[in-house]
């Protein structure tokens, strides 16, 4: 099986979190797609994926899984029990939905923010930019730490009382706005236990 | 178990579509919230769900699933075993995918048109509006049906060879798109020819 990404990017951090978290990380050949040097944007990436995101799974019979949350989603189905993306149709639910409100409220938003209203990657790859949009897209970010910080006050981990995909996904979204210079308010105090406390998972230090 | 929408309206669709082919469309309450007077943003509503988005799905111990794919993905595995949303982990992953590819390339990108480069709704309800950003994802919108077109011109369903909920958020995506006047270009004929075939479905006119 094979993951076409590139290490240290948000999505990418997603994928390797969870396969650490699954104890996968070994079955996997990592092939890097160069993103810094548009890579992900020429015919060759493109013809596996259209969209030209990284990260792709590869099964080993051709299939390609493209969207981040699928691989996320396929990586904890693959053996035995999920763990990450809940058991019982309300478990996954509430994950589901959680998992959803970091990525949309957070990482989408700081992407948008990181890709529009500051320079970003190349300018050869950033060939359309809305500042205006960028710039609103910031203050949906800090809405959305607000909204999880909400979550933590009530429980120990975004969806309930187990780390899930949905912590995943808004840790890779806290690691991009810290490089994109949109902070956590200082009055988020749910939010930063949280994640000084996760942080500390073996897992997203080999990310 | 009730079900918090707006009869019309994609998202509202896209549940009630679900509902309508697992046979479970007797088992919800549906409650109005009337959108186009804009109660998705008052107290009582955003309590449920903060986002301010229809639909919210209330199970009869007031856990409150919002975010569209959490509530179908919810409903699909209700009772018995999926059949919208795949079984094995690699279905799994290619239905949720596409459903992915539908949402974000296509029912996402014309709701933007729709609510930044239109009228949109009432003007109290469109608080922010970016023209431009707008305009941009109306190119979107048409990139990701030429997407879709290319996946039905290799297999039957968006999927492959069945009925899949990315089939259902690719219809709400094309009923949104006649809503707000993007059309289906001409040449994609393996879309209009999967259209008119999956419309023939009784859940299709239950919505």
């Amino acid at each position: 099986m094979k993951i076409y990404d590139c290490k240290g990017f948000p999505n990418p951090a997603r994928v390797r979190i969870t396969l650490a978290e699954k104890g996968l990380t070994d079955r996997i050949e990592f092939v890097t797609v160069d993103v810094p040097a548009g890579e992900h944007r020429r015919p060759e990436f493109l013809a596996r994926n259209p969209s030209g995101a990284v990260p792709v799974l590869e099964r080993d019979d051709r299939t390609v899984i493209s969207e981040c949350t699928a691989i996320t989603e396929y990586i904890d189905n693959l053996e035995g029990e999920p763990t990450l993306t809940g058991k019982t149709a309300k478990e996954r639910a509430v994950v589901h939905m959680m998992q959803r409100w970091a990525e949309a409220g957070l990482l989408d938003a700081v992407a948008t923010y990181f890709h529009h209203a500051t320079e970003g990657l190349e300018p050869q790859i950033e060939t359309y930019q809305n500042a205006e949009w960028g710039a609103h897209s910031r203050s949906r970010a800090e809405a959305g730490m607000r909204y999880l910080d909400e979550a933590l006050n009530r429980q120990p981990y975004l969806a309930g009382d187990r780390f899930t995909m949905a912590d995943i996904t808004a840790l890779a979204g806290l690691a991009f706005a810290d490089f994109a210079g949109v902070g956590v308010p200082g009055e988020l105090k749910a939010l930063s236990e949280w994640r000084a406390r996760v942080g500390e998972r073996p897992s997203i230090a080999a990310a």
